[in-house]
């Protein structure tokens, strides 16, 4: 059992975390909220206060930290009794934190892949770039470490697994489907950090295809899918974390992701990108300056959280899994729709934010009751997806399933699974 | 008669000038050619050497200079004895330029209006903001100054004038009409300094209207002109410097200035201009970094010099003249069509740089040989527009009509001139 949650961030997911941990107190305990502006935190914590989000009276407070600073993480850890760090800040900054849960055995939990900012789309996967180099260490000092647990990566490599386990003898395809049929009704915006947005789309998009590693150019292969309530919805293959940990642990050959990009986005993106505005390399200007073009980028474009006010619509994210079952032929797309008012009305942050901050709580509230505190690294893949989808049915993340039997809610107590017991880690190969 | 040349500044069109007064040293004397980077003046030189663009041996000298600083371009202008000034530098410098120009004694000419960096698109008319107010100084010290003497504005307000000389009894319109059908082969680029280039769209575009002025705004007005050679060819109407003393010199109610701009250009002008990528005014990066997004902007786009070596295709620029002689309707085109690839065999420039880098060229010829030496302040328009087109039909810039009589190359000097007789300065107003 752990107790006491220190959150690093202070962006819209933090907001979504802190409204989340602060729902389920009771279990979760202090909430400690730290950022390198303080009051980012602070107008985090009032939001809480004026929506009545504590469950009960309780620990709620803010910290200025530069989570690049370990010796500065480990000593708030310590300072706040946390035993489970929820690292919503930067992607910058994962490595840096983990090193802080190694040393101080606190749970540590992501919802991105740790980046360098000098670096864009390096040699898959991804994940054994920085991560999984330090399996070892979370399993010397028996750390739990879940990366990636926000919505995808997250809650999408969850629904494969369940999906394996409960529908499909084999699977030959996991088409992973991330839908914003939302409108901000700004000129343009990113939905998340314009920075770790863009670097998503400037290089290789890889993809998973017959066990192998396939590097595509970005927007060179659409796809439109049916998907429910946002209808017909154009994508692009993209290259997307999941992907990294999922063909090494699902043993499925083909896995791809697709992200819905409307045209006017990728007029913009392409005009950007052709024009070199999306580079992270420094340019001088005639002046002298060096400026690097993508935090002008970041600087000039809508603060993603100042979006959610007016965001209307609904996103729709899943998997639609193809292969067999009792030898037949099965197709299932498992998935979950979230309305972006309906967030805002909650939490103060849109459904982007909403569906990427609500997982990684549940994850929590799993290691918190012992599920999922497992004492080393996973993906979210390698966990039981039971309990996880069970417990974010009753967050506000409803898990749906359309097959030939229809469209339904997932129950997944009431479901019967065929493999393995739950808080078993599934082996790597 | 003066003689011996300071050209400030490094660009295409500094390369144009330096050329074509090297052709015409005999006349000219001595040139020497100033910007804040050595360098660019000493490969200007270069290029002059090894086109062999020398009329006859003569000095042909590179200085270092910043001609914001005005002490330090007068002694600059002492030291060369020179008795003209070709200012073909930022437009930010004109002021200064000029300054030093009045309390030395020294012509001086430009082609392009004076403009404050943090200002865009001020009051009409622009050259009553700051050119203007230095009208009576320059009589005093009885130096001549020659305002906007480059294509356009430059030959189009004497285009203007010829035209009303000669083909009118009154005038009811003139549209002046700037098409590049050139390809550079780049993504995107402008054609001179980006800033600059950009500022002109930024914000309102100017028209003179029923003889007062009309705020348009950018891209809100396009119209398609069958012109020649370039065939027909889509426009937009824009603000530019010669409306703003045309408008105050020749009487005429309706003065409109069209560019051309492809659907690619206004695309990626578009995007830049609503994301804020197009400001002159500051934003703050993540990291702290004070940056103006236009000088970022101007950074990552290619050097417009650097496009010269690729250009095909021609420019087409005139007045389209519209009015009565003898009581019926008079209609008439005039206009010069240049191509890229020749002017760049010719001097190393395209032919954006070519077309304004002659005229000015063309008109100290004047000033050396006293014809329009007058000893004040003026716009084209205000001068002798005949020897000038007869010059520059010999430099490399022919001047063509065409009218209900067909389509012909004009000889001003066989032509017959129903007004003022020239070197007389028209009276304002």
């Amino acid at each position: 059992m752990k107790r006491n949650i220190l959150i690093i961030g202070g962006g819209g997911v933090a907001r979504v975390v802190a409204h989340k941990c602060a729902q389920n107190n009771a279990v979760l305990g202090d909430i400690h909220i730290a950022s390198r502006t303080l009051a980012k935190c602070q107008a985090i914590i009032e939001s809480v206060h004026e929506k009545g989000s504590l469950q009960r009276a309780g620990t709620l407070q803010a910290h200025a930290l530069d989570a690049m600073d370990i010796e500065a993480t480990k000593f708030l850890i310590r300072a706040t009794r946390s035993q489970i760090v929820i690292n919503v800040g930067s992607p910058f900054l994962n490595m840096s934190v983990l090193a802080a849960c190694i040393e101080t055995g606190a749970a540590y939990l992501d919802t991105a892949i740790h980046e360098d900012p000098d670096k864009v789309c390096e040699a898959p996967p991804w994940y054994g770039n920085y991560e999984w180099k330090r399996r070892q260490a979370c399993k010397d000092a028996r750390v739990t470490a879940v990366l990636g647990v926000g919505f995808d990566p997250g809650v999408v490599n969850a629904y494969a697994r369940y999906a394996m386990d409960t529908h499909f003898d084999s699977v030959e395809s996991i088409d992973i489907i991330d839908i914003n049929a939302g409108s901000h009704g700004r000129y343009f915006a990113t939905n998340f950090d314009p920075e770790i947005n863009f670097r998503e789309f400037v290089s290789t998009a890889w993809s998973w295809e017959d066990n192998a590693w396939k590097a595509n150019a970005m927007f060179e292969h659409r796809k439109d899918w049916d998907m429910p309530v946002t209808g017909l919805s154009t994508t692009y293959l993209t290259g997307h974390d999941e992907l990294h940990s999922m063909s090494k642990n699902l043993g499925v050959p083909n896995i791809r992701f697709w992200m819905g990009f409307s045209d006017h986005y990728i007029n913009v993106f392409t005009v950007l990108k052709n024009l070199g505005l999306l580079s992270e390399q420094p340019v001088r200007t005639a002046r002298g300056q060096e400026i690097v073009p993508l935090e002008v980028i970041k600087a000039v474009l809508p603060d993603p959280a100042s979006l959610a006010p007016d965001y209307t619509g609904k996103t729709c994210i899943g998997d639609l899994i193809k292969g067999h079952k009792n030898g037949q032929p099965q197709e299932v797309l498992i998935y979950n729709v979230c309305d972006h008012k309906t967030c805002f009305e909650e939490v103060g942050s849109q459904a982007i934010s909403y569906t990427a901050g609500v997982p990684v709580v549940a994850a929590a509230m799993l290691i918190a009751d012992g599920t999922w505190d497992i004492g080393e690294m996973a993906n979210v893949e390698e966990l039981d997806p039971v309990p996880f989808i069970a417990l974010m049915n009753r967050m506000g993340l409803v898990t749906r399933i359309r097959d030939a039997q229809g469209d339904r809610v997932v129950e997944p107590e009431q479901e019967e699974v065929d493999t393995l017991a739950s808080s078993q880690l599934l082996q790597y190969g």
